[in-house]
């Protein structure tokens, strides 16, 4: 019996050392099956906005975003797309710390939740909470016919596939692609973008699936670089604007993973604090803005990295192709194809998902199932 | 003239081991000369706000708080009462992201800015940005003449006097003084509170000094426990609501002087991934909120504690005074003076920076000048 529930494990993960390895390897056509039926045109449609109707679209004034954990970071990373594509101020809050507090709801108010169950039982409490206190909710979710849907006004799919790790990947991708789309979907019936400029966008989003496929053949040398690093105790991650919470989110995979401290960094934030904990070998990733996308920003980053290796960090640098300005400084280089700024993090996040399953296996752990931990949270 | 020179600081340290030692203690005076001259009859007039103008203030749709470091901190407490008691929606966001990304800024946006020095670079940069797109802009500021006030259109003072070591500890909790302050007296302005709330508000603000005499006689227990947590290699801060932004600021205290890995979290995100980091033996420091004020939230932040004391953790409560249901599961218990949960933070945060100035002690370092850091940073 023991060996026959092993064989179908193994056949579940096709052939993967683990579901974690598998679902990371999924993520180009997570997002390919998110985009699925959303574009036409160089337009985005969202078939189940529909109902909603454009009129509540259009009268929002505030968005909030509500999530945990990884979801969370999803919404960070969006919250910067979906101010410039819209308008619209949006803020980001943990799905527990909103609900306790006296947040200021108005019927201008829309709240986006994030949950790849759709049962994750804070976000499902804030949910109510908001539609309760008059404002309208609109549910990220991979789970067809889950709880947080169903206590929404309307739901927006992400079409990840079951995702069993309990560290989340594919979900997250997912997750950022859908809000994405729904960012681009608001800006067309608020009249925020020109056509030609959501025509720009749409093929940026429409080339993030043969992206990742080239981002993940990062994967060996990322091995490699983790089974060096089995003994590390700690590692920092640094990044600005949208890579601030690919900072956050690649923190987060090493410590559900590999039990380390790990923590992320606004880059800007070093030098007020974190700066302190630089010593000799203390290893920090640095994800780098792309050169041409952020012409202020990028010469910010490289000087943050001759700091931190002025201090003795072994710096692994997350960075486009072509980007030389880091070649002097860094000690690894890992690189991402060419995206516009804001399409970045999708391919970024990647690069440190790997690594703390990686860094995890050359520990001898379990990267699937890490210790205390659930897949799902559905208490409070 | 080494000697002259040591005697000298010897002598501005007016008999304390060190220049923070001296601060940590003067957090009474701190808060008690911000509230000078600004209470009359149970309300909050600030006089620099007068020529700022009531229908401004009573314009106002949105607020952001811009900020870095320790200043970010007090901005992230002090958003929980400016939202309960005004009914305007309230972000936090570091300086140097807010600066480069495209923030939405509108007429009936305020933007506040806090900067001890008032010439922190990045918060500058922030400040001048939001006015040239049209935001008013009020600064908290504790340095007479410094530049962020001058280009600000108007300046709510503390009166922390000088600060001289590195890591801030009086310039917070007169940071926090003075965001509630200007709290109070937009609350008044806009009708938002009663005669009697406002009155009550100013009551509990006007006890704090005395509190904080009473929160810095835990000094001796607090050095005690640094002294026997010297070999610590890492410590977890755990908060709820306005403990939150507490245990990411007791965080950073221990990173600039111990030079030890901290992280603060929101309580309700531990199961969503930071649990995986708790191993026997593991301190964490948990801001336990007021069963009288937070009868939700106390079981839950109990119920935390159960769960983190079960895997091993050395727990630490900073709780109130009579609260007997951490007793059980804590390993040590820091008692504060009882207050209405938003002015908690306040007395919170005291034993927070003992604890990382006796660490940096214990381990033999520098706690005036930690390594890397400079007192204000005036570049970007």
């Amino acid at each position: 019996a023991f060996e026959v529930a092993w064989d179908a494990a193994a056949a579940e993960k096709g052939g993967w050392s683990s579901f974690m390895a598998k679902e990371v390897s999924e993520q180009p056509d997570a997002v390919a099956n998110t985009l699925r039926g959303r574009l036409s045109d160089g337009q985005v449609v969202i078939p189940e906005l529909e109902e909603f109707g454009d009129e509540v679209l259009a009268g929002i004034r505030r968005i909030t975003i509500v999530a945990c954990g990884t979801a969370a970071y999803a919404g960070m990373v969006s919250k910067y797309a979906l101010e410039k594509w819209t308008g619209v101020p949006v803020e980001v809050e943990l799905s527990h710390e909103f609900r306790y507090r006296d947040p200021v709801i108005s019927g201008d108010l829309l709240v986006i939740s994030i949950s790849q169950s759709g049962e994750t039982m804070d976000t499902l409490m804030a949910v109510k909470y908001a539609r309760e206190a008059g404002a309208k909710v609109v549910s990220i979710c991979n789970t067809q016919g889950a709880t947080i849907p169903r206590e929404s006004d309307a739901v927006v799919y992400t079409h990840a596939g079951p995702e069993v790790a309990v560290a989340s990947t594919k979900a997250f991708v997912a997750q950022v692609t859908a809000l994405y789309l729904f960012g681009l979907h608001l800006a067309r019936v608020r009249g925020s973008l020109s056509t030609a400029e959501l025509a720009e966008q749409v093929r940026e989003l429409s080339a993030i699936p043969a992206k990742l496929e080239t981002v993940l053949q990062t994967s060996e040398m990322i091995a490699q670089l983790a089974h060096w690093m089995s003994g590390t105790r700690s590692v920092l991650f640094l990044g600005r604007h949208v890579g601030f919470p690919i900072a956050m989110e690649g923190a987060l995979k090493l410590k559900e993973l590999a039990y380390i401290h790990a923590e992320g960094f606004a880059a800007g934030e070093l030098k007020h604090g974190p700066i302190a904990l630089i010593e000799p070998g203390q290893p920090v990733f640095v994800i780098v803005p792309s050169p041409r996308g952020s012409a202020t920003l990028h010469p910010k980053v490289v000087s943050n990295i001759q700091e931190i290796r002025a201090r003795g960090a072994r710096v692994i640098a997350i960075a486009e192709q072509g980007d030389a300005a880091v070649l002097p400084f860094a000690d690894e280089v890992v690189r991402i194809p060419l995206a516009a700024p804001l399409f970045e993090p999708l391919l970024a996040v990647v690069p440190l998902q790997l690594f703390a399953m990686e860094l995890a296996i050359a520990k001898g752990l379990d990267v699937d199932q890490p210790r205390n931990l659930a897949k799902s949270v559905t208490v409070e």
